[in-house]
């Protein structure tokens, strides 16, 4: 775990604290900017847990910096524990798959790229991190409606983990109150790059491909890729990304 | 992460698999005997945080060794996320304090020893872990009665945390059960002791104590010496930790 300052506040302020999940992707920088806006001091908190797609960190900090996090802390976890997963091993990314049928869950339909637990875990270090420096809000930028049809991202699970935490936690035994903000929950893709548009989010540093090149230019075929693309259409807003497009 | 195999079958097989948390200390040790009992085959997971006393850790991996895991895996997470204890900093553990109060959670009796999220982020990797080895079920040693007034030792958040799991994963979703266990969890310490001199655990070399001295001797005055003491006593059982008790 390391943990940097980018855009610490010359004083302590007494504005609220948060932790955001940062992944790099556009969601979690979507997310990190609605934080940011909501008032609050944000820690973006960072995994690095064995990904395939290892731009995705250099990304999270560039996000992280870019939006005024006040601090970033990068966690490695180790790979062994997230196995089976085509982001973490040699297992093909699915390509050109049928996104258009991905906007709702469906038992069943969870693809290769899902990794176990991956929210839970992110979500109670989160926990941990938010009691020990003093922070009362946590936000991931989850969304159940352009989404791959992961478990960990369904307002259910979101609600349970919630409880769980408030359960597990002496800020939250206390009366003193744990939120967890998943503010993309409802949201197409196209309307989360609208809000990040507005809050002036620069989405050409963001990365969302499963499965980029060498150069870290984006597949284009991925389920990542196409939600993205869609998204950046659907807005009628120019898609900044750099493709192979082959 | 690593993974030691210390007791693998020569060959695959058809048993169920669980993860045990073996922190070293004897409801840990109770309930890994307990899930072989119950005629599982364990994996203990065992976790390196930071903690001061340090002999737990070995403790843990004899415990495992002994008790018949087929694999005993030592995750290491970053002490930074789990600060603010005495347990993970220079902070005094609390010595004689009144245990026999401690027999029900009641609001602002959380003490110092209180670890941020332990058994959240102990638990989420133990689900991300069971999904990676298909493991599907989970054990721990908590316990509502003679503890130390953890938040996170309830039977609600125990159950608050099963159902987080089974939405968060591949294999809650699909309908597979991913049973969480607390066996131990309305015991008495002395119950717990009973169970295991039944089920043959050999206490002299699981360790309890948070403010061992340099040889690994027991304090006799912490919370967890206090009621471990007692609950040999109250168990008719001879206590077989050595205690420095000055």
């Amino acid at each position: 775990m390391t943990t940097t300052r980018p855009n610490q506040p010359a004083c302590e302020t007494d504005q609220p604290r948060a932790i955001v999940l940062v992944s790099g992707g556009l969601d979690s920088a979507t997310t990190l900017a609605i934080a940011r806006d909501e008032g609050f001091a944000c820690r973006a908190l960072v995994f690095d847990y064995g990904q395939r797609h290892r731009v995705e960190l250099e990304a999270a900090s560039k996000v992280a910096q870019a939006l005024g996090a006040e601090a970033i802390t990068m966690v490695r976890l180790d790979p062994d524990a997230f196995q089976g997963s085509a982001l973490t091993t040699a297992i093909a990314v699915p390509k050109d798959r049928d996104t258009g049928s991905m906007s709702s869950h469906q038992a069943g339909e969870i693809p290769v790229t899902y990794v176990p637990a991956r929210n839970l875990v992110f979500l109670s270090y989160a926990t941990a991190l938010a009691e020990s420096v003093g922070a009362s809000d946590i936000y991931i930028g989850v969304n159940a409606v352009d989404y791959s049809g992961y478990p960990d991202c369904r307002p259910e699970f979101i609600e349970a983990f919630g409880r769980a935490a408030q359960l597990a936690t002496k800020a939250g035994d206390e009366g003193g109150a744990l939120r967890v903000h998943a503010p993309l929950m409802e949201w197409t893709k196209a309307q989360i790059i609208q809000r990040g548009n507005e809050l002036g989010v620069d989405y050409a540093i963001t990365h969302s491909c499963y499965d980029p090149d060498a150069q870290g230019r984006a597949c284009g075929h991925c389920d990542s890729c196409l939600l993205r693309s869609a998204g950046f259409e659907q807005a009628g807003i120019a898609d900044p990304t750099t493709y192979i497009r082959v």
